[in-house]
């Protein structure tokens, strides 16, 4: 392999690619990317066996010639060393060299490194997915998705089908739903499909879906999502993400959403999200989070917290109508927050069904969101 | 104690005296910031005992009104909680009073807190400094002579002393020393004073300067400094900053830096900083960050650096001239690197007197800052 690249189209590739790579592996090949040089570009791929990521430099781009391929080949560095050595090349062109040993040389300006380089043929090969099952998601709505779901999955391995997020279709619907057990995040979105796609159970690990996003800020066009019994794969242009799936059966969570509810307060979105900053800051002394809200009249609510050493903190926060039974509740005020931050509306609904049950929060006149939180008991 | 005061101001003054506050002590009343409510304005005092913070607020500023104060009286909040309070408070203007058993309202809009406080009687006292050795340098200047020694104090509790900067007067010149032993900075800079002021060995935790320059960024006034035996103040504008100082001799260190040289090398100071950066993403592999330097050509040096698992880098560096003796030295790449941030300079020379021997970086033509490094020994 002997190539001439741009640093900076190579810098942002291993960057892409080396999300993947795991800084601990018991495999000692997986801290390097394989570089494939071939006619139609340079491929780079990344796998902590979990999440590989390919991503394709192809020769030009918008008439723009990236890379001069002087003869093909491949080769296995680094991931680490060779992120930090691109970032700090001296000039915009890199040459790189690779022996028959798989010492590399890499050279820019008058800077010359040679890192030791491992057999690509040793590296795993990346599954080659076919399948019937595929669609096509708009790269922000994706994007969005994650963001309205990803943060609610469980953190505790205890049960893992509940470290991700469980992805269902149906009638041209998708569904996204995570829950860690104490809350629960939902989003649906319609979505393209060839054929009438119907699945259920596809659950995406939360930890991909987070690197997933990473790489969709840029992308312009419909990602490509394809499936099969093990893995989903997400296709970007010139990046194709590969993600291993959750085993076991996703509990079933729609019978956890109530249908109906008692009372209903209308508030703006982003004054609620202040107050419970605000009285977070004495009920996470105590590291429970607790905070109470008293609906009782119809323009305020009241939120407080309290903690025996640090203090006391209330607030009336404005409303814009309460509907229903008057009602008292308390809740972790992570939860909340997080919740109002995923929802992304300016103004938003909260409906309780009594002081001992889920509550939901949704934007007003909008269901294709909705955030449900178990209250805390207090006594 | 009740007032009510801008809430922007109030927050700048508790971050200042907060930089005071350790978050461990186990004396709990120095968690706490003390307010004191006075004819002047409010004075807010933070100490971990090694360094005090005493700022005032006064009741105006430039024709503006910052305090109205209601009562006089004073209490002892808890620092990190009123600083995250008063960082989230919803409205500008904030309401501070204090019940006789020291419970705090602060009130901001529509939100109310009440906090916990503590006598104030039972915080410590600062001390008066009275003191005839006092003398002034402007704020900036001040500002660079820490940012150009205290990075090369010790972090080692083995001989306390070197943990500070060393600073000494005589005939209107100030010398600032600082050295870990394996590298030492030295800063000399011309002082104004009423008298003709001679000290020595005034040795001042390089802990304490770090956090001083964080206040002097918005100082435009010269800065009065005032020693005593045991303690050094630092006036600024409405701020006063007191320093517990080291004890014990600080080593005679003006005979370890040679006085001539046999190489000396002049360059451009950022293109050598941004070679070794390079060279070093190699040698920190080894965590030992030697990197080898080789002055054999009139126009250039070559930096290189050697890991067996991960492979070398070599650099040729364009050079402004070589004078002297040919000379192949190692060196921790982070101590050069140090060094050259501290000096500031478009152009620097390095004065060699051997590859054993202790080396000098210096800017061209200006002699009032040196860094001197000990080689590393290779072989």
């Amino acid at each position: 392999m002997h190539l001439t690249i741009q640093r900076d189209v190579f810098m942002q590739a291993v960057q892409d690619v080396s999300k993947a790579v795991a800084s601990r592996t018991t495999i000692p090949i997986l801290t390097g990317l394989k570089l494939e040089a071939h006619a139609d570009g340079l491929t780079l791929t990344g796998s902590d066996t979990e999440i590989s990521i390919e991503r394709l430099i192809p020769i030009e781009e918008g008439g723009i010639e990236l890379i001069q391929i002087q003869r093909a080949g491949s080769v296995v560095l680094n991931a680490r060393f060779l992120g930090e050595i691109v970032k700090k090349l001296p000039t915009n062109e890199v040459t790189l060299e690779v022996s028959p040993n798989f010492m590399t040389r890499i050279e820019s300006g008058q800077a010359e490194f040679h890192l030791n380089g491992l057999d690509p043929d040793e590296y795993p090969r990346l599954p080659e997915l076919s399948s019937e099952r595929r669609f096509y998601l708009p790269a922000d709505l994706l994007k969005t998705i994650i963001r309205q779901t990803s943060f609610a999955v469980s953190g505790q391995e205890t049960r893992p089908v509940l470290t991700g997020v469980n992805f269902s279709a149906e009638k041209g619907f998708l569904t996204c739903v995570a829950t860690d057990s104490h809350r629960l995040a939902l989003r649906r979105a319609r979505f393209e499909t060839d054929n009438d796609l119907t699945f259920q159970n596809v659950v995406v690990p939360g930890r991909s879906l987070n690197e997933l996003a990473k790489l969709l800020d840029r992308e312009e066009l419909p990602v490509e999502i394809v499936l099969t019994d093990q893995q989903i794969l997400f296709r970007l242009k010139n990046i194709s993400f590969f993600s291993r799936l959750l085993d076991g059966a996703y509990p079933d969570t729609s019978r956890l959403i109530p249908e109906e509810y008692r009372t209903a307060v209308r508030m703006n979105a982003k004054d609620f999200l202040q107050a419970i900053d605000r009285a977070s800051l004495l009920a996470r002394a105590d590291r429970n989070n607790v905070i109470k809200f008293v609906a009782e009249e119809a323009t305020t609510v009241e939120v407080s917290s309290h903690s025996p050493e640090v203090g006391k903190v209330s607030e009336r926060v404005s409303i814009l109508s309460l509907e229903g039974e008057e009602l008292k509740i308390s809740f972790n005020s992570k939860f909340v927050m997080d919740a109002l931050r995923a929802l992304d509306a300016s103004e938003i609904e909260i409906q309780f069904t009594g002081s001992m049950r889920p509550f939901i929060l949704r934007p007003v006149e909008q269901d294709s969101v909705l955030q449900l939180i178990l209250p805390v008991r207090t006594s």
